[in-house]
């Protein structure tokens, strides 16, 4: 009932995969390319166009990429000149706006909002409610929770955009702000209603308005539970160590470098 | 205008009462009922599938209720497997996840996101922008403010997952945060801000990240204004005390029983 | 590819100017005024009708109106008795509940809302997800940012409704909390996470939970920057300062007087 091909725009230009399917409603723009076997649930929109398209008459949408075996969800809206690797999944309503480069097997939250130019890596996982500003990036296995947000502007409003970075494998709670062109390391757990207004080294357990540094992440014990970090040793549920262990996939990693 | 019957799609296995109204591009699912005399604003979807229904060719979509009298706004997202009770009211954009179990007269305020597996109890009002996470729980007579948050991981992320619960009669100031598997007793004010890092017990006021315990709710005292709380006996407007006061009505509740 | 005139509703009622594009699936209700060149994306309610709608059948709907030169991102939902000037623009998905007062040139981000009954002056820019309650309000070139919010009740829940003001130039950083009826002075710096319970003078720097007023903004100095405040000699992008600078715009606006 969900794919009734009812009031659906697909762009000529855009190169639909195999098996692809369309919910009703949604758009699909000029020059987006979507892969094999994904699912664009209803109401949405994918390679929205940039703010020329409005005035030049001649505007090109730039190209846009979302990778195979991909779910967005309903309601949400990808501007054109993104890439996104595969296995995507979206929440519903979520909002990226151009010029984004997303990894493989990332999954972003409902309501989520990308502001653009923003470089996420392999496997992160921003639940719903996340904000991201412009210029802000990312690496691999990083997890947000709701309501956290990296901003970019040191003195608003300023022309000095520059957006943080977090490392690696770093947990960023729920409330959590990192704040203009800070440098979260690898391994980090940043606490809830964290203010993060400086650099955090790796494995750092950061907490408080603004943060405190309270001790190295992986003494951090947990009543009746031991050690819980780092996580990757305890949780595997859709991690590319599933089945064989954080270590082994590590080992293995490495030998192929 | 709203109600033109236009790309408007309704299962045949949908039970729609007598007296409802549907907005237009609104989906009802298989499986959904609607109580009488309720409005689905347009651009709506109820009873909207679970995973299987993109892998399973034999999907069948589990039953949904939404109560008599019931108003859900426009572009709102109701998972199948909800059991809403009546005159149930809820913003725009509201998302509310599959196997939640609300009562009768709650509001769910715009842009709530309500994660699934959620029990709230009867006339509890969440206002904009409010997120539940999954197991979470409530009372009767809860309200929370926008951007507050219920989470559900106590050292994320982990299978360890454990909604907090929060009491009867009891509100939660904005942006304030209860943390994973955390008791909030009845009568209690969580201030703006606040972090809920442990049990609260009954008629407190807490407020400050992380919280301290101020004192006993019933003693504070607002300059010119008296003592606002517990809050029932001065505010009425749609509770079911409305025009009797509270105390008559809590007498004629407990001789109910 | 947006402007197919594909399952749109316009009223017969409404008054829609010259050049005025409007997406597809969007519906505009009775008595809406659209600007001329203005540009209404798809998915888009303008004039959403009042609670009265769904009971009376003698229902008018009050009248609105959106400025010429105005873009309204895609999914937004403006009710009816609105009044927003020209060159207004809109994110995608902002709500803006009815008796609304906004200015000229101003931009209100992506799932922003606005609960009705507020006044916002020329210039201001609100970014994504900031929540006004209603009776608030604020004056002329006033920047909010995601997750800010203005609260309107001082202990909840109450009839003692009073919504705060914030002044001209002020800037609100993410995650600040400007409490029910506080007022805030013209050209402030109100921090990230800051919780703002009490007058707050002009050109003050506050910051924390509870506000601390650390200093006067005008010698706040960053380091290789010198004293970013006041902003408006530093910035003048969309300002009607741009080209001829501040000082020589507001020596020609006291002139005007």
């Amino acid at each position: 009932m969900k794919f009734n091909n009812q009031n659906v725009n697909v762009s000529a230009k855009a190169k639909i995969g195999s098996n692809v399917r369309i919910g009703d409603n949604s758009v699909i723009y000029d020059n987006v390319e979507i892969g094999d076997n994904s699912i664009i649930c209803n109401d949405s929109v994918i390679g929205e166009p940039l703010a020329g398209y409005y005035r030049d008459p001649n505007y090109v949408n730039p190209p846009s990429v979302i990778g195979p075996n991909s779910v967005i969800r309903s309601h949400s809206i990808i501007y054109a000149n993104c890439r996104i690797g595969a296995e995507f999944n979206s929440g519903h309503r979520v909002t990226i706006r151009e010029n984004c480069v997303i990894g493989e097997h990332c999954s972003i939250g409902t309501l989520s909002d990308l502001e653009g130019d923003i470089t996420i890596g392999d496997y992160c996982r921003l639940h719903s409610n996340v904000h991201i500003s412009q210029t802000s990036s990312m690496g691999n296995f990083v997890w947000m929770y709701p309501f956290s947000v990296m901003t970019n502007d040191p003195y608003p409003p300023s022309y000095d955009i520059r957006g943080g970075y977090i490392g690696d494998y770093t947990q960023v709670c729920v409330h959590a702000i990192i704040l203009a062109g800070v440098h979260v390391g690898k391994n980090c757990l940043i606490g809830a209603n964290a203010v993060v207004n400086r650099k955090v080294p790796d494995c750092s357990l950061a907490i408080g308005d603004p943060i405190k540094i309270v001790k190295d992440l992986r003494k951090y014990v947990v009543m009746g539970k031991g050690k819980p970090y780092p996580w990757m040793t305890r949780f595997d549920r859709g991690m590319p160590w599933q089945g064989i262990g954080f270590e082994v996939w590590a080992r293995q990693q490495s030998e192929r470098k």
